[in-house]
């Protein structure tokens, strides 16, 4: 069994002896782990839950960021947070406070509020681990689904292919990369986590109107997000890979190191299904906020995702996708690096 | 530092520094870890977070109830769940199987639904670890907080002192016991641990009317339980040490191994604050459902807790209470078991 998520089939199995059918429950656990969605009389719960478990410098804010990923993704402002903090022995109070003080942070960047948590000194951790509870409240009937996405919806990608995968691998791989890609490189990729957040644009995409589904690009990249939204909405999807943004960076660091950068974990890049009319108004109202955004695809009727690679070749993706991170720690035989979210 | 919660100075600071005031707020991130209130029109939204770390046999369905009996205490039924399992490398499937069935079980006892959650193989950690947040909603106006407790109301407490605590150390201590204690009190002494819910007692003490406030009486025990009233809602408290109900098993590992029953970790056992008229009522109710519950003491104006000793003789209690578990596990100076939660 590997590091990360469990199996499909295993998984497929917890879930059918975890759930039980309610009727307040409008979407429940499922795999694909989008945010769970509870009915409350004309309004919607959202929640979701993420633990940050590898031993990364900001956990303390990418646990609030990538939680409140799957609320906006709905399409509701992500607006109450619990945290849970579990810290090693001995680790210094300074870096407590630090930990906190990020997530403090983190809550006011997106404008929510940490209502609750729990804190503690854990014996048998070497690092800390933070689990955030993000919620928010929308209206039942404006609520986004990842099976809403239309046949003829374009497929709409904001930032760039694996920026997340990229930074990591520039902060966690400096050893294989010294010498062959330049300090600047280096250093503008380990930025790219900064971007991590795509609340500011799902929000104001959303409220721009004719978005059908969102979806964050985390574990499988963007053409593991593309097959997401195909499978849950029942529709195929053509990708147009000299269409996707891929930053200097990550094409360098994905070369040295014989990536995909499509296949890169990129959370941060949001990936939303828009009605044809409304393309070009999502497409100014993102691009308004400084944010890069791009048409990379389209969908249709049938099923099964296709990549039209850059020499016009049309490959079929038939499996899920396996990330490239898992791969390349897989061949690093290393777990100093572990899914910084699944 | 020690292992469980922060010292309070810590946890004020770091209180101090994640919290950023909301109108929506209704109780936020507090010493005293009851669940947050968050204000939706007139309904109360009530979430609470909670991890199981120490290696516990029944984690999963510990899990569950801990977290749910925090949404229980404010009089409110826990409905939905969100459960995050980090599971040790190399766990069998058997187990991680085991542990989501305990999870469902333990649903399925309180009638709420697990929503949503997160599943992944965690390096570097040598046993499960647990998350469950527990969500609830109320009225408003009915919603009880532990500041509501008034003068003259009755303090009333179920089951019996450090029955938690009697069962962790049944379970985790044999070693010690061994020799000195039956079997048979070994063994229902472990049983114990069946009681951790207060859900069923605390929604029919509350539909009885009359209750002011409830605490699930955790760490610190029941004098903890006790203060923590006694402190958010500016009374004094006198508790009389021969009104409370202490179990055989509990009087006999606690004399052998020098704890005081009252000051060991007990949740399971619901202390309410309920108003004289009705307390008869409360009484009956909480009978009823098979479960023993007995008045030991009462609040008043003014401040602090005093314990009267079966001799007569009062004593004040002025500091924190330190949980007599956390002591035992400092003298046998283990890290094996650990904070069932905090």
């Amino acid at each position: 069994m590997s590091f990360g998520k469990l199996p499909y089939t295993e998984l497929r199995e917890i879930l059918s002896v975890i759930y039980r059918k309610d009727p307040s429950v409008l979407l429940g656990p499922g795999i694909g782990e989008d945010a769970a969605l509870i009915e409350l009389g004309d309004d919607v719960l959202v929640v979701h839950a993420d633990p940050i478990t590898g031993a990364v410098e900001n956990i303390g804010w990418l646990s609030v960021h990538v939680s409140a990923n799957d609320i906006a993704t709905r399409g509701v402002r992500p607006r109450w947070l619990v945290t849970v903090l579990l810290l090693p022995p001995g680790l210094e109070y300074k870096m407590i406070k630090g930990i906190v003080q990020q997530i403090r942070n983190a809550a006011d960047e997106i404008g929510a509020v940490v209502v609750g948590g729990h804190t503690e000194i854990t014996p048998g951790i070497d690092r800390p681990i933070v689990i955030t509870t993000a919620i928010g409240i929308g209206k039942r009937e404006k609520v986004i689904y990842t099976a809403n996405a239309r046949p003829g919806d374009f497929l709409v990608l904001t930032k760039g292919a694996g920026i997340e995968g990229t930074a990591i691998i520039a902060s966690e791989f400096q050893h294989i990369l010294k010498g062959k890609v330049s300090e600047e490189i280096l250093l503008k990729a380990r930025e790219f986590i900064r971007e991590i957040s795509v609340v500011r644009e799902a929000l104001a995409a959303f409220e721009t109107g004719g978005v059908h589904a969102m979806h964050d690009a985390t574990e499988g990249g963007v053409i593991g997000a593309v097959q997401e939204i195909s499978i849950a909405s029942g529709l195929s999807a053509r990708v147009y890979e000299g269409k996707v943004p891929i930053r200097e960076e990550t094409l360098t660091i994905c070369r040295i190191l014989g990536l995909d950068p499509l296949r890169l974990i990129s959370s941060g890049s949001l990936l939303l299904a828009v009605d044809p009319g409304k393309v070009e108004d999502v497409l100014k109202t993102i691009s308004s906020l400084g944010i890069e955004v791009s048409i990379i695809g389209s969908l249709g009727e049938g099923r099964g995702v296709t990549l039209i690679r850059r020499n016009g070749e049309e490959e079929e993706i038939l499996k899920p996708i396996e990330d490239e991170l898992w791969r390349l720690l897989a061949l690093e035989g290393t777990s100093r690096v572990k899914s910084l979210e699944s």
